[in-house]
C-alpha cells in the first residue's frame, strides 16, 4: 500500500459533520453548500516541519494542533468552523505518522463538527497546509473596529503555552507542568464565546504571536492606542506555581501560542459578555481599555509604566 | 525589506476581481460573500520545488500556471473561480522570484477575474499552495455520473503539453515548438465551455494525468466503459508536423498537463454542445463513446483494439 491510498483510508472518515457536502473527497472540486444568510469566513495556516514543529513531535498532537489553531482564527472572527481542505507534503515512509497525524486531526474535527471534504497529497518535505471554510453571520470580529474607550478582555489564561515550551524539554514532568504542556498541545478554540459575542464586542484576534504583539495589530488596525493594567492578566494557577509572579506575567505578555481570544467591548455590554462567558464556561477577565493615541502600554496597580510600543520594557 | 513585507508589496493588488469581499487580506480570516442560489466548489493544489517544477523554471510562469490549473479544476466541475487562497512556503533570499511569481499569479488571476483574499506565509523548502474557491449553479460536472451511450467529446487538442516537456530541454527553438511549449506553461481552463455545458454535459473531468488515465477515472467513479477512436483525437497542427503521427498520438493518449476539458455528453445534446463551443471560440472533438463495462478501450479507424485498461497497449 503506497502512502496515497493510506491517505484515503485515514482521511475519508473525517468527512463527517452535519453540514450538506454536495460533491466530497476524489473529484476535481469538493461542492458544498453554505447555511442561508451566512457570510463565508476562509483562512488557511500552514506548518512546516523544523521550523513550526519538531521531527520527532507526535504526530498526533501536530494533528490535533494544526486544527486547533485554524479554528482559533475563525473563532478570532466570530466564524464557526465547518468545512477544511487538507494538503499535506509527505516524504516517503511515513506511514504511521500519517495515521497518527489523521487520529490527531480527526479528534479535533469531531469535536468541532468540522467535515474534511477535500485536499491535494504531493511527495515532499513534510509540510500541512489546512484551508478552513466557516460560516459567520451578522457583524464579524475583525482587528480593525476597536473604539476608544472600549474594555479589552481576554478568554482563558496567558503565558501557559509559553511555559510548555520550556518544560518540553525536561526529562520528566509532573501534574502542574503537564497542565502547562497541555495548554500548548491542545489550544481550545474559543469558538462558542466569540459567537456568542458577536454585535457585542466590536473587535477580536485571538492571542498567536504574544498579547503585546497581537494587541498592536489590533491598535495599528484600529488605529488606537491600548493601555494594559498587568496586575489583572489571567494567570493559572499551575503557571504561577511553577514560574512565580514576575515570571509568569512575562510569559503571559510576550509569550505566544496561547490561542485565547482577546476581545474589545463597549463597557455597555460588559454585563452581557460576562454572562455569556458564563453561559460557555469560559473565564473572561479585563485588562485593559482603548485609548486615543497608537501606542500599547502597560501599567502595574500602582500607576507606573513598564513598556510602550515605542521604548519597549522598563525593568520592574 | 524581509520577504514578508515583500509579499505584502506584490500580492495584495492581486485583491482584485469583482466580488464581494467583506473583510480582505490581514485579518485572521477572510470574510466574503457568495452569489445567491450557488453552490461553492473548493479545491486545492500544492506545487512542490524540484517535483512539480525545477528550480530554474521561470517564476512567472510558475506562478501563471500555478493559478491556471487550479482554475482548470473549477472548469472540471462547471464552476468559475471567484477567490483564492496562498499559502507560501519560501527559503531565505527568494525576492526576485516571488516578484516574478507574483506577476504571473496575478496575470491569470485578472483573465479569469478572481481575487486573492488572503494566505499564509512560513519559511521552509519553496512550496506553493493554492485554495480556489469558486461558484457553481445547477447540476456541477462530476466524474460519476457518465452514462451509457453518452458521447465522449474533449475540448483543444491534446498531447501538446507532454510534447512541450521534451522541447523544453533543447538548447533553441522554433515557433511550432514555440506553440508547443506555451501550450504547457499557459494551460487554458475551459472554464466558459464547461459552464454552458452545465445541463448539457452528465460528467466532466480534465486532463492531468493524462486522457487514457482520466478516462479511467470517469469509468471508475461513473462504473461504465468508455470506447475511445483514436483517428479522431485532436491533434494540433504543430505536434503533428514535429512528432509525425504516431509519435503525435501516443502524446495525446498518454501525455499528461493539457488541461482541456473531457465531457461526456447524451447524443440528443451534441447539437447544444458544439453550438456552445462555436459560442465560446472552443474546439470540441468527439473521440469516443460511453459503453457498458469498466474498460477504458481504444481502437483504430479499422476496428482493431490497440489498448485496454486491462491490458495496456498492444502494438500499432
Amino acid at each position: 500500500v503506497d502512502e496515497f491510498d493510506l491517505i484515503k483510508e485515514y482521511f475519508s472518515p473525517l468527512e463527517n459533520g452535519t453540514h450538506e457536502v454536495v460533491v466530497g473527497n476524489g473529484d476535481d472540486a469538493a461542492i458544498i453548500n453554505m447555511p442561508a444568510g451566512k457570510s463565508i469566513a476562509l483562512s488557511v495556516d500552514t506548518l512546516v516541519e523544523g521550523v513550526h514543529f519538531l521531527s520527532d513531535a507526535p504526530a498526533r498532537m501536530v494533528g490535533y494542533r494544526a486544527a486547533a489553531i485554524n479554528f482559533s482564527d475563525m473563532a478570532a472572527m466570530g466564524a464557526t468552523p465547518c468545512y477544511a481542505l487538507l494538503s499535506l507534503t509527505i516524504p516517503s515512509n511515513c506511514d504511521k505518522w500519517l495515521r497518527d497525524f489523521s487520529l490527531g486531526l480527526g479528534e479535533c474535527f469531531r469535536e468541532y463538527d468540522c467535515s474534511l471534504i477535500g485536499g491535494d497529497t504531493t511527495r515532499g518535505p513534510l509540510t500541512i497546509s489546512l484551508t478552513i471554510i466557516g460560516a459567520v453571520s451578522g457583524r464579524q470580529l475583525t482587528r480593525a473596529r476597536a473604539q476608544i474607550g472600549d474594555c479589552i478582555l481576554v478568554s482563558g489564561t496567558l503565558g501557559d503555552a509559553r511555559a510548555a515550551l520550556d518544560i518540553l524539554n525536561k526529562p520528566s514532568i509532573g501534574v502542574e507542568e503537564k497542565f502547562l504542556v497541555n495548554r500548548y498541545e491542545r489550544p481550545i478554540a474559543r469558538t462558542r464565546l466569540s459567537v456568542s459575542l458577536l454585535g457585542v464586542a466590536n473587535s477580536a484576534i485571538d492571542v498567536s504571536d504574544g498579547l503585546l504583539a497581537d494587541l498592536g495589530h489590533v491598535a495599528t488596525a484600529s488605529k488606537v492606542g491600548i493601555n494594559v493594567y498587568v496586575d489583572t492578566l489571567p494567570i493559572s494557577t499551575s503557571l504561577e506555581s511553577i514560574y512565580g509572579e514576575d515570571k509568569a506575567r512575562e510569559f503571559a505578555l510576550s509569550g505566544g501560542d496561547d490561542y485565547e481570544v482577546i476581545y474589545a467591548i463597549p463597557e455597555t455590554f460588559l454585563d452581557e459578555a460576562h454572562l455569556m462567558a458564563n453561559k460557555t464556561g469560559t473565564r473572561l477577565t479585563q485588562i485593559g481599555i482603548v485609548t486615543a493615541g497608537s501606542e500599547v502600554r502597560c501599567f502595574t496597580k500602582g500607576g507606573k509604566e513598564i513598556f510602550s510600543s515605542s521604548k519597549g520594557f522598563s525593568h520592574f
